[in-house]
């Protein structure tokens, strides 16, 4: 008889460290969230008394406000910490930072941070739960999870999709983290984009690297097009804007290469016109907003699940 | 037998949006809510669940307490956004950014943004309420009721009143809205102020331009005096801030032409000695701080009875 | 008969304004909220409905947590805002804006500035109760009385104990709150830093001024280290870092003067290697994660003391 599954992360840092069974528990708890968020009443006592610590080291308003709103639906206390109000420029380690923190007895702190890897060096120095809410150019977990439950809902299961991600794989915690949770999950992961942009030794990661766009997204029951980050455009890994939409850009001319009913996904936000046309975006294959509000379900998931770890 | 009356605005955009009679039941329900906050336990569960959002794309202290402590009296969640760290620096436009706050489910979103009429371009995309909270230099409705509900506790009526508005009328989104509100609930309304802040076909919205302050003032129940924005004041529309005191500046001496009885009204925050006094700004007269308390009351009751226009 | 002892502080604007009797009256009711921060649901329901705001002129991160912890934890409703964000840099004057907070009936504003007696100025003008949260070079009265309860805790009396602080004695609010309270409390203070960081006149606070740091914390049963504020490096008062750290930094040598029981101190954020080399700061003495903890129960001490004065 095999043992009943149990959920035992007292931290979410990676997709590299949930297992198949993990990923489709959490699907489960997020979905029986989900519709609290449609309620007159969007709250429950779930987590009443616990403090929860938004920690970002890096600008954000979508993942600091819907882990905020997941927590709030959830009854928990919340508080948000960002870098330039911190400590940090006071000269602080990030150790030291983190353990004072810890001394005012949080329950979970979400951190985003420039370097990868600073929430895993948190969780040997705190008991509070940790999650990774994007750090470095390494993992954003909850975003990957968030975007293969929306591929889950629409198409049943993620096993034997074909799956194209576009763009700056090198640069993109999210791409790192839904190349290695499509492929968990059993998906044929492709990716495309400027070789500037495309890091050696992608294929470990578990996706095929194509030469083309084109190439990427023949069949493709999935394309999603990263965010090119207009705000480092001075940049030299692109030569102009105008050039990467015409070769990297998702628009309907491209898309004939993929299924009829594939799903155009986007982590956010979108600079119309260069990695995605508004009439994909818009299109009815888009399930863009469906990420953002299975966003909040995913993260009320994360933060009840981690707390059913620490016992009470 | 007349329909009984039925609030039914979804959103609050504007006075001009506006009937007396809607004026009258949100003085009615400002009214009623106004003695929570002189409770020991300043808190009713009216509100328990609803998720309300502080969109500022603007600065604001006041402003954006104000809907804050009003939404958590009433016992909202409520979430602050402000344009520096949002994702209007990443160059999203205001529709998308607008889209994916709709997306986690939020009851009301309350704007203030630096383009007259983005508060009436979202609500063509989301379901939420919108409340604008100050649009360029449009209008800002709350701040209007809140002045109107001032004069009419104390005078107990707004109707045949002279009111007068002195200072930067063409620029000041207050100045507009006050003047289509208390014009609309029958009061005789005022302009005076330098010729480079007069804007043009200002009668139309329902005020008679002066030619200097004593005429606008002369038998005045009320006196407002708009706010000189320091922070501008590079702006070459006026010479200097001592000549503005001089001419436009509100002063004992030139209240000799007030009613005795004039209410002094600033809607904050005040530069002391130039667009006004202190004498006259802490004189026996002056309203400026109960316009603040109503503030409170005021935002309660809108966030109240747009919530009621949702259905449940 | 004596009369039983009653709290009678409305405001907490200094360490130098409370009784002994005060002081442990805090410890007690400190000592018993502290447990709710060990409990699964660390939330108490009272201060439910109270308004507290939190105004910090200056940067903080950690101060700001620690009372917007301890008031979520007694169930108030707390708001924060900065000085960036304040009418402040409006040209508005201080008494105005705390007028204009007043007039929303806030319970308790807990105010940081960096003028000295800027929240005594306060009180002139609000009937909230008002925290002083570090002004200027003034004081900082709750973290003395959390430094002066983790000392309690350890020694169990403060009385007669020899407590050491070194470093910039002249600018430290902290510094001026410990002395004042340590004294206070029946201990012989010493003091040691560089000349250009020794205020004249130090002695008449209660300290007594001590040429080398060996010499301050001979015997000592408790070594404080200040924070140097590398922040304002360019100030010419040391000659740098390195030489500070040689001279007056705590290290495991220097500490062979004082009691092999010493508590070591700081009051954060840490520079280590400068102030406090790390092996001292992560010792065996080190209460200084203790100080942190303490400081949520402090606070809500503090939050639950001051409105039990204001009558129901």
């Amino acid at each position: 008889m095999k043992d009943p599954y149990l959920f035992q992360h007292k931290h979410i840092l990676s997709i590299e460290q949930l297992s198949p069974a993990d990923i489709f528990h959490i699907f489960d708890t997020a979905t029986s969230f989900k519709e609290i968020s449609n309620r007159p009443v969007k709250k429950v006592p779930t987590l009443k008394g616990k403090t929860i610590i938004n920690f970002f080291f890096e600008p954000s308003t979508r993942t600091r406000l819907s882990f905020e709103i997941a927590a709030k639906r959830m009854s928990a206390d919340t508080f948000n910490i960002s870098a330039s109000t911190s400590s940090a420029q006071k000269g602080e380690t990030l150790i030291d930072t983190a353990l004072n923190l810890e001394a005012m007895n949080p329950d979970i702190i979400i951190i985003r941070h420039g370097s990868s890897g600073a929430p895993a060096l948190l969780t040997r120095y705190v008991n509070a739960g940790i999650i990774n809410a994007g750090d470095g150019t390494h993992e954003h977990p909850s975003q990957a999870l968030l975007d293969m439950m929306t591929v889950q809902e629409h198409k049943g299961t993620i096993e034997g999709l074909k799956v194209a991600i576009v763009g700056d794989i090198a640069h993109s915690r999210v791409a790192h983290s839904d190349i290695l949770g499509f492929s968990k999950m059993g998906a044929d992961v492709r990716v495309a984009g400027p070789a500037t942009f495309m890091p050696p030794h992608i294929d470990t990661l578990g996706a095929t690297v194509c030469s083309s766009v084109a190439e990427a997204i023949t069949d493709a029951d999935v394309v999603m097009a990263l965010r090119i980050q207009k705000e480092r455009q001075d940049d030299p890994l692109i030569p102009s804007l105008r050039e990467y939409a015409q070769f990297y850009g998702i628009n309907k001319s491209i898309l004939r290469h993929a299924r009829p009913d594939a799903l155009i996904m986007h982590p956010g936000p979108i600079n119309r016109g260069v990695e995605m046309n508004p009439d994909v975006a818009d299109g009815s294959g888009s399930v863009i907003l469906e990420q953002v509000t299975n966003g909040v379900a995913i993260r009320m998931a994360l933060l009840y699940l981690i707390m059913g770890t620490q016992g009470v």
